[in-house]
């Protein structure tokens, strides 16, 4: 302890107005914030369980499905990624990833932790993989899963789904969607794709903190899973049996287990993340309070208008205008400009976050977020005059008022 | 949504008086629920990493040790577990479980979903393994890796881990010890136990929500873990060379990425559960700012009042008392009672969480925790008053008071 100070570094008072318009985490509601202060009850408890149970009711909502299995999985985005991966693929066995960003290939290294088999399908970043070349690629490697990313916020691009459950079902597998980046901003429909397992966070548009992570499961999905049921020495009971499929590689990801602490036998797994899920219930709460096609038109109108804004200006839009993501946008960072120094700048002189990008678009764009409580006229207006000052500061100067452009978008559309 | 209420079942709001006298979760400290409801931040702004950097400090102190690598795994106590394992041990890889409870079970399962050889030295629960027979054992099978678990709250025993560092460098081995259950209410000496790896969890006697588990590693361990480093496509640069060992067998559990996440190269692996590491944070400073020597012996003596009180009664505390946890008390449920009427009348009648047990002990004990903010004399006193209350109003007559007995522990030791 010698080293530490003696006010041990003070109260937690991280700046409050600090505007989060990156990839995410966007910033989180008031509400949801002050639901994680709620008291922590035992995991058990009749009470807590009731909190469960409604939760799974309330994302059944947001995912647009009637999936018994809709849950959480306590750990971020990426821990609901393996979750379902891992607990599908048994080793040896085919994943079809579609491919176009940097989240799908995190798909394809999950896959391989897996022991899977990993097929691609792909498109250059900045594009989208067809449906026809999908269903193509399906019925040449016949996988076990077929597994994409809706919205890749490392390119900005949404990936069109439609139909992607059908294809599946065609080639007899299972199909997995993450909508970390989409769920609350836009349309994540699950049971229209006919998609058998989808998962996403709080952290983007739902409006909450990264940690917890709502999960979706098709009964044809969960099917698959129970037949790998393996439950640990300390708690099986004489019924529970080993299933017949090979074990799950994971025991803190063995859906089975999980959904079975989820169900009425609250088999005892983990200690269930209270405050998290606290925070979940109540970012559903909003998401269903303000309605989702109400929620999913304020997010396209504010994508729309920073577009807008950021074209009026003189700067270039990274990726193709038909499948961009409503709640980013890529810009590509002007010839002369310090990407980092102008980052720096909005969050010094500013408050305002935007955001890097990783690998073939390191140094290339910045990425602008509108997501959650931050999909909003001010939101959008506030950053788009600071980026306009920041740019002339860094020498250069738009070529006309992003403002005005964005502004123009919401007069036509009388939206907020 | 159609089957949804119109209130979306209202806000959150548990009861709040709860007392949860169970073997975790503890009730949450108010300063730690607070702390909770500051701004989320992005995961690379350096007011963030800055609280990141904090928060390695403050748990070097409660971990009692000098180990640069100490930091917090995004997941309930038991991802860290995973974690700890996966990222050592490869398949085929022997480790060697010290087991006389449920949690050494569990960490024979993980072992096996590593794809690990699982030797095991063991005790009966109830008992705990002498550190000669851990050292002959790890002779014989020469493991890669020699897991513990220091408090086994379904048995109440704390296992000796004094020399496990030297057990473990005798035969070329790494160690690992699962702390969930006693740092912040019992010795956790990382650098005198000579321990490669411990992780924790916030729920116990840290007085913090589940659902982020502390760890600490040592330069050795780390060595040996970043050995096995394979950075994600999407992200690694030309330096990141894929390491000589096999490659760890989960992406989210990597914790040669964690690491990386965690050091100056800021590596973006998972998004950091901000509200949860301001959680970690202020537990860390409410436990280091009461001491932790003077911290342990209240939990010690809130462990000894309530076993007293307990044997006053006329029952009987399960397992040896010479390695009994400071924070848990196994009782035996009496012959003619039925244990969940008693557990139900203590939650309805008096707001009083006691647990259940697992395994061989199901419906033979109960386990009785005073932990956190709950070692206190008024907790333990008002727990033994319900007790006593609510078993005669099933039928079974203390033989002599167990409140009497509490307090006349206190009064002996004039702690609190």
């Amino acid at each position: 302890m010698s080293d530490l100070p003696a006010d041990l570094f003070g109260e937690i008072d991280p700046p409050d107005r600090r505007l989060l318009m990156g990839p995410g985490p966007s910033n989180v509601h008031p509400r949801v914030l002050r639901a994680m202060s709620a008291a922590v009850l035992g995991q058990f408890d009749p009470e807590f369980t009731t909190t469960m149970n409604q939760v799974m009711a309330l994302y059944r909502g947001v995912f647009q499905t009637t999936n018994k299995w809709t849950f959480m999985v306590d750990g971020t985005s990426r821990a609901a990624i393996e979750a379902a991966m891992v607990s599908v693929l048994a080793p040896g066995e085919t994943v079809l990833v579609v491919s176009s960003g940097r989240f799908g290939l995190l798909l394809q290294e999950i896959g391989q932790r897996c022991g899977a088999k990993v097929e691609i399908v792909e498109a250059p970043w900045g594009e989208v993989v067809p449906m026809n070349a999908i269903k193509a690629a399906a019925e040449r490697v016949r996988p076990r899963l077929i597994a994409c990313v809706h919205g890749d916020t490392s390119t900005t691009m949404a990936q069109p789904l439609d139909g992607l459950g059908d294809v599946a079902r065609g080639v007899g597998a299972l199909s997995y969607v993450d909508a970390t980046a989409t769920l609350g901003g836009m349309d994540v429909a699950v049971d229209r794709w006919r998609a058998d397992i989808v998962t996403a966070g709080l952290q983007k548009c739902m409006g909450g903190p990264p940690g917890i992570a709502p999960i979706t499961i098709s009964d044809r999905a969960a099917e698959h899973i129970f037949a790998r049921r393996h439950v640990e020495k300390g708690i099986a009971s004489a019924g529970d049996n080993a299933g017949p499929a090979p074990v799950i590689g994971s025991n803190y990801f063995d859906l089975a287990m999980v959904m079975d602490y989820w169900s009425d036998k609250r088999l005892n797994h983990h200690t269930e993340a209270a405050s998290m899920l606290y925070a979940a219930r109540e970012c559903a709460r909003i998401v269903l309070g303000e309605g989702l096609p109400k929620r999913i038109e304020r997010h396209r109108l504010a994508g729309a208008a920073m577009a807008a804004g950021i074209e009026a200006m003189g700067l270039k839009v990274y990726g193709g205008a038909a499948h961009k993501m409503f709640n980013a946008v890529g810009v590509f960072i002007p010839e002369g400009v310090n990407g980092e120094s102008l980052r720096k700048r909005m969050r010094e002189e500013f408050e305002i976050e935007i955001g890097t990008s990783f690998g073939p678009l390191a140094g290339k764009i910045w990425r602008i977020g509108t997501m959650a409580g931050n999909a909003r006229k001010h939101h959008v207006a506030h950053t788009l005059m600071a980026l306009e000052t920041a740019l002339r500061r860094e020498g250069f100067a738009a070529k006309a008022s992003g403002v005005d452009a964005a502004l123009g978008v919401y007069d036509g559309a009388k939206g907020d």
